[in-house]
Formats: structure tokens, C-alpha cells, sequence
């Protein structure tokens, strides 16, 4: 049996930068020898999600335009009223998304559909340095 | 410890098909010896979802009418007209959902509530045969 | 390699009650013995949800805000409908929020943003004993 766990940090544009990090996961996955189990994505912070999606630009154009209808940027939030934030629909995102999500891992390889890849959304109003951390558990067979 | 892994392939109708998989993934938990632990459920896939609803006709129903409003089928998705498909919005709803959980094992039974079933929720616009992964990770005791 | 796991008892107010449950989840992480792996939180029942917020008050309403526009309580629910209940809306907010979450333990900590919370939200429209499942695996390492 295997835990292994790895953090990375990342820097993303904000402003739902959505940023591609299968190939990053899929590299702590190959590190950690299991070669059969879960691998265990999570972000730290509460205006981030991961999620996974086909990674092209239409579908990122999409998904930010359906984001920005459930939580627009510029309507009222109690959080940028009371903090002097501006970005409480970043928040919302968050909430709603979720940081943290498992995938499984088979013969050392994340499985994954062809056209689905594991992705950092920033919500955030700014760039940002986030950290992501990857625990993998599983067995070496 | 125990890691157990399996691959379950399902025949969907598309067009938001929700399906009971509750009792499939009973069935492996049970096969895997884990009587203590994490069941991980994963969909292979971009236009697909897993959660938990009460699986009743009218809860479905629901369900359904609201992803048409969040992500409805007929407007205009960037992905649609860049490559001449008609499933923008099953990827919205992907996204969103997420394409996996997990849920404990006590006992050798799926921790879940009696009115709370897994679903995976086919969003695409036609039938698909889809792969679900689940990994059984814990103790015999 | 440890497995832990315990329940604990909530109760709760409904009508989106969100409730910080971090320092619960905390004391069962360090129970555990686990100095490095995953806690994986898991709500019983289909009208809450699990996910993270930073708790502050500014942030709740906007999130019950959010809420009530994505499934409105007093609209027209076939759940309601059918069984005479008038919980349609936290149903519909259970299955698209999710009941369940996995975070990594570092060094015998959940590892989470300073203003990262851990919340079970009680979509519910009335008072609810709640149960939460925390399910530990890693190393003593």
C-alpha cells in the first residue's frame, strides 16, 4: 500500500483563468508507483475549483459565460460590502464548484476520457500563486 | 488493507438520463472484502455527472427542469459552432457536477441515507455506453 | 496504513443552514493517527450538501442568495407535487452541490486555506439531526 502526497504551486491569471493540470497530476501519479488506485486533486483557497472538462476554447468560453450568469462579477455582494472585496462571485464559484475532487488510477495511469482533462479554475479577481496538492493511495500492482 | 478496482460499462439514452447505479456499486463494494472504507465512483467522460438525488419520478423531473434553465440546450454554445456539435450544454452540465465521488463503506454497505441514490446523470444528446470506474479502498474488519 | 472512521451527530435549522464543521472534522483527523493521507466528509441524506466556504457572514448570504435564484423555494416542484412535501429546493440543491468532499491531511492537518472552511449546508426546510461520516486513510508518517 502507498500514500504518497505532493504539493505544487501554480500561477494563474484570476478572472476564471481556467488552467489544464492533468499532465502535472498525471506526473505525481507516475512519481508515487501506485499503479492502482485513487488519485486525490485539492486546492487551497476558497475562490478556486477543480473540475474537469474537454480543454478547448470553446468550452472554456462556455463555461465562463454560464459562470458569469450564476454568479455575476459586478451585482451586489455582502462580502465585497463589508471587506472592500471585489471578488465575492469568486467566491460563490467556489462554493458551488467544490476545491477538491478524486479520479481513478489505472495501471499508473489517471483514467480519464480522451477529451477530459483535469482543471484549475481561478475565480479570483487577481493573479494568484496557488497550491495544489495530490495524494495518491492505492497498490504497486 | 484492500484495493480493489472494477469497471462497470452502462447503456444510457442521453438528453439527461439520469441512472440508479446505487445498486451496482453495492454489489462491488461487496465483492471487494472492504468492510471499512471509501468508495470512489468516476464517469469516463465531458458531458456526464455523479451525484446522489432521491430517485423519484418527480425529484427527477426537478432536476432535469433546472439544468435546462442553468445550461439550457438551445442557445448559443461556442463549442457547438466551432466543431458542429449540439452537446454545449452536456458539457456545462459536466463541468459543474463533476464526473466523480465518494462516499463511505460501514459494514460493507455504502454509508448513504434510504431516500439517497447514486445517479450518473448522462447529459449528452444521444445514447452512449459509458464507463464507470469505482475503487474500494480500506480494511476486511 | 490506517483506516479510521467515525459519525457524528449535527443538529441543524434548515432553510440553508450552513454550518462550519472544520474543527469537528480536525478532531476526528487527529484521533485518527493519520499524519498523512485523506479525510473524506460525507452528509447522509439528499437535502444538504458538503463543500467549502470562507466562513464569514457576508459570504453565507450571498451563498443563500445564490441559492434561492437557482432553485427557488416557492416555485413549482413535481417533487412536491407528488408527495405533498416542500423540501423540492434543497433536493435540487443537494444533487448539484453534492454530499460529499475529500481534503488531504499534511502533517496531521487538514490541509485547507486559512479562510477555507469546511461546511455541512442544510438545504432542508425544517430542523434536522444531521449525520456526517469522516473517513480517514494514510500513514502514521
Amino acid at each position: 500500500m502507498i500514500v504518497f502526497q505532493r504539493s505544487v504551486q501554480l500561477s494563474t491569471e484570476g478572472e476564471t483563468d481556467i488552467v489544464n493540470i492533468t499532465e502535472t497530476i498525471q506526473q505525481i501519479v507516475r512519481e508515487s508507483g501506485v499503479r492502482t488506485g485513487l488519485a486525490s486533486i485539492s486546492g487551497k483557497g476558497s475562490t478556486l475549483g477543480i473540475t474537469t472538462v474537454e480543454y478547448e476554447s470553446g468550452i472554456l468560453a462556455d463555461l465562463r459565460r454560464a459562470l458569469d450568469q450564476l454568479a455575476p462579477p459586478n451585482q451586489f455582494y455582502a462580502h465585497n460590502a463589508r471587506w472592500g472585496d471585489e471578488n465575492g462571485s469568486a467566491h460563490l464559484r467556489s462554493a458551488l464548484m467544490g476545491t477538491s475532487r478524486s479520479y481513478p488510477v489505472t495501471e499508473a495511469l489517471l483514467r480519464l476520457g480522451t477529451w477530459q482533462q483535469i482543471v484549475l479554475c481561478d475565480f479570483d479577481d487577481r493573479p494568484r500563486n496557488r497550491e495544489i496538492t495530490v495524494t495518491v493511495m492505492g497498490t504497486a500492482e
